[in-house]
């Protein structure tokens, strides 16, 4: 294993700073619990959201906007309906899609759901906790509801067998993989990014895999040339803020609650160059 | 022109203590994404907030209240019906109905749902931005998803033009209009109030057209007599509370996120005195 | 009355420590309004909260949980039967269920699939404010929206009243009862529990009560055995988390949707000396 260990990247700043100028308008078909949050952190970031579900619009919404992020954590059977119209319109038209497979593993129908996603979509990007991932690689699999089982739980000890899973997993599927957790893993099935950014407290809000999903299909709108450099820098940002937001909580003496704003006004501080200089990943 | 220009107005003190007092109860068939923001808005103002939308139960909710709001942000083919079966409800008991109609041009349903909306009901009010507002007037537009187009921005050069555009549209749709962006204009089609509060950070969390639709109701509702001045009294506590959060923004280092809470929070400590002291606009 | 006047209790420690240690899954059938809180405040807890309502998939999730609490606060024709079928699958495997029949008395809707989860359901808690319990016990009844009648508010002078009535419920509909309001009322209808923590401050935020009952789940989900004095902690607890939080307003001159994050980010924090130290309740 050659793992280049780098502390900071040039491009970061460049990417960053693109998404933000560009202001893209991203169609969030998501769950009711974190839309709001999906929703805040988009603007934050520079993008405009627009939440639409109704299968007699999402085609429509879809084709206007430069992303598209497909989230089953409150699915619904008219709501797969429009998951799957306005995933294809996407690919149709050429925009970035994520798919965000939030419980997979937790019933058969959001498993089987993000399967008939997969098979009717071409998704960008995937991303979800290893749990999700396992579920969906090796076709059943146990979720603790939208969290993370204990015995998956990714560790120094196993990161190698978890990136070798990535990997086989983003060549399975045919997308860019983000696996998120104690470290957060990025590729496409050649290239592997190992992100260190973080912090556990990301673990006790709402949300968070939401928003990054969301975040994810903000950055690859703005950079649909080199999308798997935009999802690692969005996995960086979201981590770099969810430490700066940590920081702000002890000197603070506050909670969870007020980590989740700290976070998004991260999000909405931050500069390429802190993300520059705060960014902590390795390449594979 | 004859431009009456005014920096605070004994009248506003007296609108908000009402409000305030009255504690009116407003049924909210509002969208997903910020039905929380506006249920904490309403309760800030000393309103009390019910959320209902199916079919079953919408006009035995609007009977029981004092003001209703539309807000078509993710509409869907039942709520469009429990929409308008409020609607008339509330138009045969009298009390004031607000639509909100949310990214209509960016999709025929939302557009055709608007239209539908007010054929079948009579609104007291009408509150969207430039885009929206224009949708209705001429039958077509393309707004940016629920944000407004660039080119259809308010400014101070087209000010003028903007304002005759609100005036017409009362007059053909029959309702007060509020066409909301860096200025806010609010008109029955006689009489014109340009309120220059408000700040352009409110543009970058979701829900602050939302959360101002539900507070035109609240005031609407204790106000039922003037419903014009009812209004301007809700965007004027709305642009003011607007400021104050960004100056809290400012104070604490802090970003959108805070600044959604320290607008709410503002709107909860708002005085009348405040109200007064603070408001800014001009009659035309 | 030989009322016991106690502040403070050992047990409360015990039990808090062991629901923020077990971390049990919470499946909530819950409106859309505070599904984000609800699930925050269970992660502030320890918990771990899943919200799926779609009917293809609620026996499953339920299923994997370890506790479940069903809230009507923005109920349709089709979370109904998914509120059933999940009902009845939690008592099939002996999980707590909770009810949160907000607005039952504001339409027939409301009070009727209270009634009929009732009817095919045993709920271990059912938590409500006093209008909310009047109509179930009554049969009928008017509540103000989701917010208490005036006419029935709880004061010293009733207290004895709402007491015995309290009793009454819990045998009536042979469940737990929990009556919030100004003085909080736990009874299993032959002990009662008078709670005073707590701040007027919690009616003016939207989901004070939403988040109780998702806290009455987790505790009685780590407390099976003793699902009384789990609600009496989970009651204590947000009312002490309550007051805390206003103490942290006032200091930050802060307003209602400030408390709203301070009163989660006080249960993150809260240690069991804390409760014990902060409960204040009496039992008769």
């Amino acid at each position: 294993m050659n793992a280049i260990y780098r502390k900071g990247d040039v491009m970061l700043k460049e990417i960053l700073d693109k998404v933000k100028s560009e202001g893209s308008l991203i169609h969030c078909i998501t769950n009711y619990v974190t839309a709001n949050d999906c929703a805040n952190i988009l603007l934050a970031c520079g993008g405009s959201p627009i939440m639409a579900d109704d299968i007699g619009e999402v085609e429509e919404i879809t084709a206007l906007c430069q992303g598209l992020t497909i989230n089953i954590g409150t699915l619904n059977q008219n709501s797969i309906k429009s998951m799957i119209l306005a995933g294809k319109r996407a690919n149709m038209i050429g925009i970035p899609v994520i798919l965000d497979p939030v419980g997979a593993g937790a019933s058969a129908l959001r498993t089987q759901s993000a399967y008939a996603l997969m098979e009717e979509i071409h998704f960008s990007v995937l991303r979800g906790n290893i749990s999700e991932l396992k579920t969906l690689y090796y076709g059943c699999g146990i979720t603790k509801g939208v969290d993370v089982n204990q015995i998956d739980k990714i560790t120094e000890d196993n990161l190698n067998e978890v990136v070798e899973f990535a990997k086989k997993t983003s060549e399975k599927l045919g997308t860019i993989v983000v696996i998120t957790g104690p470290m957060d893993i990025v590729t496409d099935g050649k290239k592997v990014y190992v992100i260190r950014n973080g912090h556990p407290i990301m673990g006790k809000i709402t949300g968070s895999g939401c928003m990054l999903s969301a975040l994810v299909a903000l950055f690859a709108a703005a950079h649909k040339d080199n999308i798997l450099l935009a999802t690692v820098a969005a996995v960086i940002t979201m981590g770099l803020c969810g430490e700066k937001a940590y920081e702000k909580v002890l000197q603070m003496g506050a909670g969870s609650a007020s980590f989740r704003n700290y976070l998004i006004d991260a999000v909405f501080l931050l500069t390429g160059e802190e993300l520059n200089g705060g960014a902590n990943y390795e390449i594979r």
